[in-house]
């Protein structure tokens, strides 16, 4: 195992089941973790992971011990490679494939309407906004310098079987983006999920679950908290973290 | 004053502010008293309330003593008499004006981009649902019969002036279907307030602020819950009542 400069293995599980990060980007957060806690999969699964980072969800994923093949898309080279080096490291070529493509390139890779899951964490941010400060890796994963909201819901619509299900986690301010892109890309929204630092504020976080030609259904689960009025974890999270069954000091998912 | 059978004079305040309801429909409840208390009104405005049923929301508003003007918008002839009544009763005809049309023929009686504020609590359900069990007056002010979200939505956008202000209530549910017409009639949702009967329930109310011409930039608010763990109400809601000033007993307007 090569590590580049910059880059370490953090342990996910006490096991020794682990994933490479470079200490001056992302480290994997408390988003991903809700995400791959909020995806139902089914053995025969075949799931995409549109804009896959450091390659955290797909590793998360496999946790569940579900899915067939879980394949990651990311366009950023240097993140692709380590999300690679993390694959290789569990073991897990077998069940994770990973393409260094941007996400509007994706059929060159995938058929159409093959797809049984798409998960996404897209940027959550629109280019143009005043908190783009940063070019680079950084800047790329947090904000659609490239990929806009549309073209993950249109492109996950278009990997989608018919019934298939995209589960995705965002921010809350960019809802009627998202709800107005995926009905019109025919990905009905079916379930919401809030979450919110503590009672006291709101929602900066939401999980999605649309269905490709779903019915117009829309549920919501109650509210989640995050941390209680002492700032320890709530039940519902640390809940979430053993039903993953991980091992890392919660402290380090930074979250506010 | 003439009551009709089945009607009958409930006080909104000590002081004799009193609404005529009839014990076979709606009487009013808490979602009209939570849009009344969202809705920020200024000293000139020009108000209009689409689906204004037994007048509820023109009176609560009234309260507020703001607006030159509040007009009640309303196509079911037995419910507008009632409420023709109660503005009578309460000496409000130079500030509220009724009309007895449907929300696509508003405009014969408003011109276009005239108004500064629309707010609506219109029906809540789709036509066709299975919840549409019955016919008449009380069907007609849950279900879509005729107005459809987009009906109302479309008219709100065509009576507002540009940068106007569209305060709505409706369910959850519904939001994929609000956020999707909001956008497409250029009446952009800005800010949220989700209700939950309880923090162990998932929300059932939603409180929209959309702006006509309004930038995309969406904000919620922190979660309201209507009830403590001892079913008693939550300071949040009782300053509710408390600062729209109004006396009755809080026990009368279901919800759960």
């Amino acid at each position: 195992m090569q590590l580049k400069d910059d880059e370490r293995i953090d342990l996910i599980q006490k096991n020794g089941f682990a994933i490479i990060q470079n200490k001056k980007w992302f480290s994997y957060g408390l988003d991903a973790v809700l995400l791959s806690d909020f995806t139902d999969l089914k053995p025969q699964d075949i799931v995409v992971d549109l804009g896959s980072g450091n390659g955290i969800i797909p590793l998360l994923l496999s946790l569940k011990n579900q899915a067939s093949k879980i394949i990651g898309i990311e366009k950023q080279t240097s993140v692709f490679e380590m999300a690679e080096k993390s694959i290789a490291y569990n073991g897990l070529e077998g069940l994770i494939d990973l393409y260094n493509v941007d996400v509007n390139h994706v059929l060159d890779s995938i058929p159409k309407a093959s797809v049984d899951v798409v998960v996404s964490n897209p940027p959550y941010f629109k280019k143009g906004n005043a908190l783009v400060n940063n070019e680079g890796i950084k800047a790329t994963a947090r904000h659609e310098t490239t990929g806009t909201i549309e073209d993950f819901i249109k492109m996950a619509a278009t990997l989608l079987k018919e019934k298939g299900e995209l589960y995705m986690v965002h921010r809350p301010m960019r809802l009627v983006d998202i709800f107005y892109y995926c009905r019109l890309h025919r990905l009905e929204p079916k379930l919401v999920q809030l979450v919110s630092p503590s009672l006291d504020k709101a929602p900066n976080i939401v999980l999605l679950k649309c269905v490709k030609g779903g019915n117009q259904e829309l549920k919501y689960f109650k509210n989640l908290y995050v941390y209680k009025a002492d700032r320890t974890y709530t039940d519902e999270i640390i809940d979430i973290y053993r039903q993953l069954n991980i091992d890392v000091f919660l402290e380090e998912h930074g979250y506010e």
